[in-house]
């Protein structure tokens, strides 16, 4: 998958991102805006504890037609009851009133901390004159929505003449479910909305739905795809392929760029009875503590990876027909460990990314998650976080 | 429940230990021994790959009777294919031999790094003898069988005449099923096997099996209870009570003394739906990773909280039915944040044992977790540690 060198918003579509004061001097809030009405479709968080903006984007996106998307970082809207619904409402108004459209074709999201009301009144008033900023790079939109991100991320591919861009934020309480925690792909290619949730949903499967940084499923995940039509209307099976590999691909930096984490960690799982085993057996691998920090300290702990499938209750495991390796180097064969060269297997676990392969033998379904190492900087960032 | 002040074993149970070259210096070889046949029950991992004293303690516990547990640590026999169930067979003929009573009655169990050989004839040698060292003091008999433990842990109480002695140790790869990584039960009350296992079954699940370090669930748990019967019949229900109150003091134990632990934590989920949910809303909470670093970090963090309330997908959760308490102070009244002060809350976070309280509002279930904070000890102790 080609991806382009710098990222680049597609025809049509501009962004711009703010200091408004809810942060000392980092930009705090981001605008995604089409020139036209874009067919649009979405997913959220399975978190029980929807942010006021899910509960928002849930019956925006029904409309199935975006022209932007409004963020803000710092506070998150979550746990706000109705007045949080009401502030959501708001902020989506303050948008659609600077650029000159109908509220419901804005999708909001605000993230950062829980509880804490949204600042409405310094939302409503950062809106205005944002639309004299909008430019094309997607970089400084993200600008607007990162968190604890170390650096923002975008990402552009071109789809015969048209463009998808992906952009993201997120590192910590990252176990998505339907979604990670924000990521928007902005497309000038023509695709109706039903033609675009179904796409969507088949990406975000094999991708944002197999990352897990902490096993924590944030109430804020949040990804839309916005279609504005501009370029026509391009191969759906090429524009699919090129959607899911952006997606994947996304993921791994979001993964790489985890709280603390030095390493990218895939687990792909082969030869499962079905997919929903090789997908649980791949996130009990990226999701273990002992298997994060086995990747941290570059040991080739063979007992952890076989506990880590071997608590997979519920799934078809056959020890005997379970084979491992770390990076390509075989390390566990019929379900015992390999006499394997244990310096050279060191030195493979050094490697930024480290690939995890388990083949269980007793099928033919597979998967892949994307994790990243548990390190001494997960804890110093989260138990130093101040909530209020 | 009035534990003693010192542990000791029940009249007719005696143990010893010994370095037997397996470890520099630390003991690293137990023996536990009742005088006469013990009725037995035990319970064991649900990990699919099960160590290989897992696999013959199935079939040795089956005849309800019992003289000894064996028990070695640094090497657990797991991933050791047919030569490690081989070697676990010898390791309770040696024992056995050394007691002079039939192999089938002695329960082995191994410890340690996972995927070397036992090295059998070191624990050949290493029983001879022991048999003229052993004595009543339990602790003796636990400094064999620790790893990673800061500390030995025993326990013991008064039924009528009769005793009940725990033991156990552990404090990594622990969210046990079916069974703590390593817990022996001794007591010279006099029970029929079937009735110590249904007894152990009702204890391990509100105990050992709501407990959990750090969500990995090891390949050796092993939880057993032996009765000697020297004291003759007790009160049934007045031993079930008191076997369910020790088993939840060592969980809370084994929780405290969790690699890097700093604090204890439980999580006590009232008015759920159905004991299902309330147990996995419990479990939810003490193996956020959010969770756990907001209590190292003792922060109130309302949004994490409800964060791992809200990850459970498939339960009954209402969101505006939902309070939450942290030692006592109320937190989220209906799913919103209360106006608490945060420095009195911060304090209470600050005491040894934190208490999450849940309250669900849907039914009138409950379940209580047992778990520990995550720092930066957890880290060291396993990314430095080295598996071969």
């Amino acid at each position: 998958m080609p991806f382009l060198d710098t990222p680049v918003l597609p025809r049509g579509f501009r962004c711009a991102s703010r200091n408004i004061g809810l942060k000392p001097t980092a930009k705090d809030l981001a605008l995604f805006v089409s020139d036209v009405d874009a067919a649009a479709a979405a997913m959220f968080t399975r978190n029980q504890f929807p942010g006021a903006p899910i509960v928002l984007g849930r019956e925006t996106i029904k409309g199935g037609v975006l022209r932007a998307i409004a963020v803000n970082s710092k506070v998150s809207n979550v746990a706000t009851g109705a007045r949080g619904v009401e502030n959501a409402r708001r902020m989506a108004a303050a948008a659609a009133a600077e650029i000159g459209c109908d509220p419901n074709l804005v999708l909001v999201s605000s993230t950062g901390v829980i509880g804490v009301p949204l600042p409405i009144e310094k939302i409503e008033q950062g809106f205005r004159g944002m639309c004299g900023e909008l430019q094309s790079d997607p970089i400084v939109g993200v600008h607007g929505m990162m968190t604890t991100d170390t650096y923002p991320k975008a990402l552009s591919a071109r789809v015969g003449d048209a463009t998808i861009t992906w952009v993201a934020k997120g590192s910590g309480m990252i176990e998505p479910n339907m979604a990670t925690m924000l990521a928007y792909i902005f497309t000038d290619a023509a695709f109706a909305a039903p033609a675009l949730d179904a796409m969507l949903r088949v990406a975000v499967n094999v991708s944002f739905n197999m990352l897990s940084v902490d096993s924590d499923t944030s109430t804020s995940d949040t990804c839309a795809l916005l279609a504005n039509g501009v370029a026509g209307p391009v191969d759906h099976t090429a524009f699919m392929q090129a959607l899911a590999a952006g997606c994947i691909r996304m993921t791994e930096m979001l993964a790489r760029d985890g709280e603390g984490a030095k390493h990218l960690l895939r687990a792909v799982v082969r030869g499962a009875a079905d997919e929903a085993d090789a997908r649980r057996v791949a996130k009990s691998l990226v999701n273990s503590p002992l298997i994060k920090t086995m990747v941290f300290g570059a040991d080739p702990n063979v007992g952890r990876i076989l506990m880590a499938v071997g608590k997979c209750f519920d799934c078809t495991i056959r020890p005997d027909a379970t084979d491992a390796f770390i990076n390509g180097h075989a390390v566990v064969r019929g379900g015992a460990r390999v006499d394997f060269d244990d310096a050279e297997v060191r030195a493979a676990l050094g490697h930024e990314i480290v690939d995890l392969e388990i083949a269980l033998g007793v099928g033919d379904a597979s998967a892949t998650a994307y994790g990243c190492d548990l390190t001494q900087g997960y804890i110093d960032e989260n138990a130093a976080y101040y909530s209020s």
